[in-house]
């Protein structure tokens, strides 16, 4: 009932009389006053104005679990859980899963005390500056597909951006969403599987947004839409749009991955054709990157002529951070 | 000190005076003394003659982490501990994963009070009638290689089992070792990965020894070494010519896998030239299985001449249990 109201709300430009929402929704005044008291105090800014009604001013800068779960999504935050403050959210879905939860779920928090990423890195997760979300999947597909989901993921994020931004975002070859030189998302996914069989996957996403600076080991590295674009974002509808499309990306990848969607695939991502080197163990490999299977490894072309496909190590792009 | 002298009590086949073992050892007599009591604890049974000393008449038939720890080995059960009574020694061995054990440790147990096997089926762990084993890896691959993996656990096995006790002994795909039409042996291998590298690898080994009949249920579909012979084996020396050989086919195995490591695989593995069908979902697929990839994966020869390579799903094999 609060999520229709919400709802309505949203989709007016103008004010909705208080006898309009309760006849729309079958209730009393009374309810609709009581959902709207309860609105204000999740930090929606609503006016309201004798013999007028009730307008949105503004949603709150805070992630709401309302507002993420609208629209229909098969996959990708079917349930959403909105923590202020977790370990991280791949650790805190980690445990969930592990203890039966199904498919679906999303946990996203204003805050990470440990966020990661790839290697045990530390990935800068400080309260109402970007957005920080795990999503379960239980696909039944063989354990060598993660490669490939968290290139999907990547290439989900990267649409969502582009499209509700208008920035140039490109895809950095395994985990990395970026724009020009610098990180703006960053993808860690885990799993568990039996034998032959994924058991389940958690596709933690960090995404910058609203970051103004970063600490000083990052700075040269990491970009924010903010940065990019000398305005703050409204965290919610922007992790709304990644929701949608990630599902959307989601789907067709757990169905069957096309021609099409890998050559959409390929086309934003910036690892292709530039010099790369590989560290493989003690190994240093360099080359060029010439093509992404759709397994989601990377195919190099060496300086001896060979060309080489690589599915794990330390990629290192030449020309980006 | 106690190993030693085990280790010489079971290398002689005549007594061996107290004098020489302190000898040897530069010990005591009271030391050496101290230690047969200790293994005579543990149920070796040790018999000991004025003026000629100590010989071995008997190893108990319980598992020993002492003996199981004998020779020397790189990767499989590097550490040996031996449970009573445990859970499944998968799961033993994965809260010690999960809380950083190095790779190499081995958990055994006499008894299992929920063994399983694929797809959560149950795994019958009668004390004292079996070996229930689970060995923690960490290798730097791909998190694709767990395939592999299981199917060079179960080289190792029918291996082993092979030369210990000259029994025909075969693979089938992708994780059973069976003699006849008959399961000896199941292989429930479990994994966490973290985008494209593997965390851990248990692979979980139960092997059928001392049992002289099985549940209802699987009582036309399993053996024993002791059905197959018709007498009892030592699981201990058993055990360890098993840990032996898995160590040995591990290291060919984690740092290449060549050509003729695959023969010698596909030579031993009961599904090809079989005819095959494999559930897929919905779907089922049948044809000859006429080949095993590097990957792990068996090629299908289908009605309509189409070969296909299966990675995952139920295979049942024509003329096998």
């Amino acid at each position: 009932m609060k999520q229709q109201i919400l709802q309505m709300l949203c989709e007016s430009d103008d004010y909705l009389s208080g006898e309009e929402l309760s006849r729309r929704l079958n209730v009393s005044r009374t309810a609709v006053w009581k959902h709207i008291s309860a609105l204000r105090q999740e930090g929606y800014r609503i006016d309201s104005v004798t013999n007028k009604g009730y307008r949105l001013l503004q949603k709150p800068d805070r992630l709401s679990a309302e507002w993420l779960q609208r629209g229909s999504r098969r996959f990708v935050g079917t349930a959403v859980e909105v923590a202020d403050q977790v370990d991280s959210t791949n650790e805190a879905l980690k445990r969930r899963a592990a203890a039966g939860e199904p498919a679906g779920l999303l946990i996203t928090a204003e805050e990470q005390t440990g966020g990661k990423g790839r290697f045990g890195r530390k990935w800068a997760s400080r309260r109402g500056d970007g957005v920080y979300f795990s999503f379960l999947l239980r696909p039944d597909l063989p354990p060598g597909s993660i490669a490939s989901i968290t290139l999907a993921a990547g290439f989900g994020v990267c649409c969502a951006v582009r499209e509700y931004t208008g920035l140039d975002a490109r895809i950095k070859w395994p985990n990395d969403v970026i724009i020009g030189r610098r990180k703006l998302c960053g993808i860690l996914t885990e799993m568990t599987a039996q034998s032959d069989r994924l058991d389940y996957v958690v596709v933690g996403i960090g995404i910058n947004v609203n970051q103004e600076r970063f600490p000083e080991d990052v700075q040269q590295k990491a970009t924010s839409l903010r940065l990019e674009t000398g305005r703050r974002w409204d965290r919610n509808d922007f992790l709304l749009s990644v929701l949608q499309k990630l599902d959307e990306v989601m789907e067709r990848y757990l169905i069957s991955l096309s021609v099409d969607d890998m050559n959409a695939f390929k086309s934003l991502c910036a690892t292709l054709g530039r010099e790369v080197s590989v560290q493989r163990g003690k190994e240093t490999l360099t080359g060029t990157a010439v093509d992404i299977t759709p397994e989601g490894n990377v195919v190099v072309r060496c300086a001896d002529g060979k060309e080489r496909e690589i599915n794990s190590g330390e990629v290192s792009v030449q020309g980006l951070y």
